[in-house]
């Protein structure tokens, strides 16, 4: 893999292309403008500031606009920052494109449509597996691609497949711990639970809420497919409400956003497998940034603690 | 109107038909069976014990059925209670029906369909209309007869369509108060804001909650009709989402099952104008048992307060 | 009306007088000192820097002194501010009062006051009556100017007085619907529960707490005078405890600054009608700075929510 | 001290005259009413049940009666129970009143209220001194032979006077190990503080709430009261609102039923002193009944927690 | 497996020797003292109650005692009930011993220590794995009796082991599928996190909480233990601090009796393992009482739910 | 004492020698660096910019270095700052060190000793008072230099042993007037609740957490300290188990970090000394720079609060 920007170490130059994730306006104290840009490759982001930007650079670097930047790796404030040089706009000729520049899964989107075709594959409950690959392809294409969340966790192309692969493994491994699990309904619950931010994200880049993403909710939203991918296949079963329930449980409590906590064992333990899941990508990525002996940045989505990275793990 | 049970003074003997609203089976501490019946008429519910049932009177005196009672109202622990002397079953030629001993709203079922329908008539958005005259006209059956809830408030037949009548006149006064609001999205979240109860409650009598009721709830499956009436109805205009908005808050917070908070004008005066008519029917029910220079029983719903009667009210 | 500086667009040069709402230093990062000035008139209130500022310009520019101004609209972080490009101080001959740019209730103090004394004459009970009369008229100048907070609802001149005002046409809808409501009791407190702001804060413009306000509060105050006018006008009757707790409840919870929670029917009541008006007044000024299809402001007094303005709303 | 009802072991007969604390019916499961009494003399109270009680019995053995019972000593779910053999009511010629049989405070009255004069003589601050002395003179009778509650602490007669002369030795030490605390203040609050009690409470035995004391409640009431002290004294220094505000603070936090918090540091210091004393004297009265290497009863406010006696306190 | 007490049906007759887990001592409302027995053999425990005891019976038939009973199955409350015919001491030449009746984990002892052992051995840091089989060979006799706790979850004979022994195999899984764990960490957290519930329990049979286990608790016990064993070993290294705060952080919240929350990746996963174990074995008894299509009782240390079990379960 | 950096009024000119207590990088909006230096001398401490730094200026003016600086006190925000004209490093020959800068408790150390050792001294039950000297002993030298905190109260050299010295003044007071307290358990409990802050904090300059702070705290290091003190001395009676408690139940609540609530008298006892000397120390500082008839700064570690100083307070 080629050196990403934040493999630069403070006090080391960098010529890269990257991408702007975003650019903030700020007027400075002595009235002039300047920008605030998100700048991203494969590797992760990094900070920088323009100073006494022109009424031009703010229309040039916008987010996803791809630029060329000279600059030095400095250190502000415990993380590093960019000082930029010089900076200009990607031109036709320029050997980059957009997805040079995005992280991505570390599984390639077959891989992964494979492991979820075989999931359902195994199901034995016809209700439940109808329901399932009926729902997962009508919506195979921007499941894909979309992230699972803005930030926090799995924000990066195909995130979102990427959350349900690892949580399916770690769905069959427990209903193989516990065999009075009921696997088909464990493992539909975790292909669907998500499923509804397709409709509730923008996309796969500089991804926001939408508006119904904002008025409905991707639990809300995956609880009307369900029921329209019943009637179109003329399912009524208490499948069909237990997976309802599924989804609309999987937040575990009322005040994180579930209409109703689970009352079945398989929602429960989705709920589990979901935060288990959520929280290991969120620690390895804090981690990764993070020297032994030292703590992680404050991590909100986990009530804002810094974790402490051994000094006896390389 | 003939003299209720609930009309009767300590002291005073009865001579009435009720209906059995629950029994439910204890063992005395002599060891033997003892059933505690909950019987109603119109006027309202009293508790009365009968002790040393056979195996005949357990099978007997159950939820819905009719019986003769007499007996005397006695005082226990702050509530009169119904002191059994003779019960016996109602038999076919008894001058009475289901119907004669039910509490129903106040108003016919006709007058509460017209009002309705008048309000209807008043929108001038035709997405908002049609979606909420289709599903009206789909549940106007059950809507007419269901209670409420099955405790707190509106908890009698017809509860549930005088709740959301009462709910429409408030609307229509704040309404005329506050221009600013738009009167088709209120009228309409009041129409279909609790019409899901026709799937989560069992029906008129002797109400508990369905399985779909307590898998999915009447917030989910709601908005679950509203998607489906927009489709059979070909609507697909930003109304829907609005619509299903205003269902989906109306409880107005996350932990009181509400999957999102409001976030739109008419939802948070919806879940107002719900709160006021919820109150406002349990304080009148609690008050109308209480003498002036008296406390209300504890009303669980309100933190558990009791309230007080001031004496200079009648 | 004259065209204010909240209805200019971003690009448009304006020249208006502006009362300086507040003057707020600070250190640029250069070291020079700039000041942050919130402008007004009638249409609202907006944000400038002024940069470089001498001595002379932080003693002139101070609260409540009235400014000419010429300058840019322009847009920053979501909002409208103002790029001054000159500043000067009122004179003496220049054409504009304070009260020009200072933004009003829309109603006359008559008016108000009107629509008061009718609702005292409307009532029945002579205590209550009597009571509310006597604390109207002791404290009717202040009454009829204050605003009815420092920030978040009704924050302008007369604000109390309207509020109240549009409190007592909702109380007038809900008794009506409502006819088992005691309307004296409501009305006496309507007109009387927010009264002690007019010792709790320090006058209509530029408005603070006071210390008896920090220290004792809106509602103990108005206890005690309830308490005062009570003995003034020998009156002893229940009533008076009832008006002391109708006071003294109406934030609803404890946590909320009551010392204790309704427990008289219109206390609950009364609690409402104060949470709508005070909540549309929040929600009609922030939708009235948004476009259909776009998010006011976070509204902190909302839990911190930002409201949806539908695009098919005006 | 006579041996009292509290002092017999388990096993023991006893043969005493005891007040009736209270009664309260039940209806046995062969349907014949019982009585719950709560027996007391000055060594505490004790549980017992008579059966199958007549109409006579009823209407004979009430709250504040006094009784001479016959019975044994047996123990029951952890306390000790009485068994009644023989009741009966009180005779005229019986040489017992009701003070013989009444917890009072272990202090007399004249000795509490010279510690009380003497610390109002200390004060050097004539406002706050000619307030507390007002006040004092006004309530001095209930004051003395009050409860402090009816449950929870200091709940037996003058148990408000004695709390209040235990929080001034303890505010004595305070101000002395803290030199910069005003002892005015502070002596001023301990003495007032509660005072509203004699209002809120119905008298020294078997005791209730009155209707004010539910609906102001005893900080209102004592806030009103100093306000008139000091409108009939002439007082009008800044030294009338924050003694107020110690009043209307000492409950420390608004969920506690203080409509502020305090922000005066003797009101810190006060709300620190009540809640000390309250909690010694509620330990002291469950630790006095646990023998050591045992745990007390739940004590409900203290978080229901059961504290333990360890083995090496005798 | 022979025909245990819980596999009887409503109406079928018993003949069985049982285990007195409690007995609680009652007075029924005719004066009369009754018991309620708790009796279990291995398929589980039913409440009994025994009418009109004498003081032999209160003596005989005591917590631990093994008795003969005769009885019937009968329905009461949604619950099973045993109704007592006859009832007998175990009499010296009955073929009983406490063992037969003791509910017990699936696993023998020899195999749960095997896995153990296995684990211990696994680890690769000289630090962690000393500690660890140091303080499993001090312990390890009542760590292989022990249950994890007196009720919820793991409460039978060598419960303790048993839910270390599950955990430890799904950290297998899950290190396994997150390969960044450390997997020394997490089985040493595993092994050790409960520990100290040989201190803070009595025993294997009708346990109660010690002193030392309510006024330390084993969390508190255990890292004692941990300081203790790195002494003795002469280990000083920060696996130490790590291994402690493992221990100390497992119960994830403070409010849940954990001084730190986990600011260690592992210690953050070991709570995770801890939770779905626990709740796993609440769910499979509680859902093992119930048949399809119903709800099992209310589950309390899950916020008190019931959950559904779903017709198409077996 | 010589005139401090806090005792100079806003306009005056200050040349002092000043302790640097922290330093931190920023970059102002010209994108040149600047430090805010926090400075102190034995007064307290103020804020100063040093713009346009140097790289050797960083490196220079790092927290514990001296500095002599020439400057003006101006006002800012409402608090008084520093404007630096002229600084330098202390050169060798400079008349300063060190402790000539640094706040310190009012009392010497010897003082401290003197009572801590009288009050061990005192103690009756042996095993207590060895326990107590036996850690006072070993962590004697620490103690007496230590704050008690990095921020929020004696956060100054010496501050743990003067929060200790003063909370066993408060101990001793309350002890005599609640003789059922054991005064030994209290004595003992207070001088060791916080002795494990020599091990969580770093030292008694510039103090941070240790990272066995962070991950274990200062009550399980203490509770570890006790059991080995215990050991190492043979003691074994209900005292150990019951001075654990004290030091682990300190806190007062599980959120608060205590694993368990305190379930001893005394401990109960000592959370509320612990609390008052803590607050008065934190209410005094914050007063101490206020007014009278002004408020305080927000005072975080009591709910935020801004305290009032009475105009009639000198």
């Amino acid at each position: 893999m080629k050196k990403g920007v934040l493999h630069f170490e403070v006090g080391e130059q960098i010529d890269l292309y990257l991408l702007v994730k975003s650019a903030t306006k700020g007027i400075a104290s002595n009235g002039k403008p300047f920008l605030t840009l998100i700048l991203q490759d494969k590797s992760g982001d990094i900070e920088a500031k323009l100073w006494d930007v022109s009424q031009g650079d703010e229309e040039r670097y916008i987010a996803q606009s791809i630029v060329r930047v000279l600059g030095d790796i400095h250190h502000y404030r415990g993380k590093n920052q960019l000082k930029i040089r010089k900076i200009r706009e990607k031109e036709a000729h320029d050997p980059v494109t957009i997805s040079d520049l995005l992280e991505t899964a570390p599984l390639s989107e077959e891989t992964m449509m494979d492991k979820i075709t075989e999931a359902i594959f195994e199901m034995n409950n016809p209700n439940i597996q109808r329901i399932t690959r009926h729902l997962m392809k009508k919506y195979q294409e921007p499941f894909l691609t979309y992230p699972a969340a803005t930030k926090n966790h799995h924000e990066f192309v195909s995130g979102l497949a990427y959350h349900v692969v690892s949580m399916l493994e770690l769905a069959k491994s427990i209903a193989t711990l516990y065999p009075s699990l009921d696997k088909d309904l464990l493992y539909a619950g975790v292909i669907l639970h998500d499923l509804g931010k397709v409709m509730e994200l923008s996309g796969p880049i500089s991804t926001t809420y939408t508006i119904k993403g904002n008025l409905i909710g991707h639990i809300s939203i995956m609880v009307n497919e369900i029921e329209k991918a019943a009637e179109e296949l003329g399912i009524d079963g208490e499948e069909l409400i237990v997976l309802q329930h599924l989804v609309l449980s999987h937040h575990g409590k009322l005040e994180w956003g579930s209409p109703k906590q689970p009352i079945i064992k398989e929602a429960e333990i989705l709920h589990y497998i979901d935060n288990i899941d959520a929280k290991m990508n969120m620690l390895d990525r804090a981690l990764a940034r993070t020297k032994p002996g030292e703590y992680t940045e404050r991590i909100f989505a986990m009530d804002n603690r810094s974790f402490y990275k051994p000094t006896f793990h390389k």
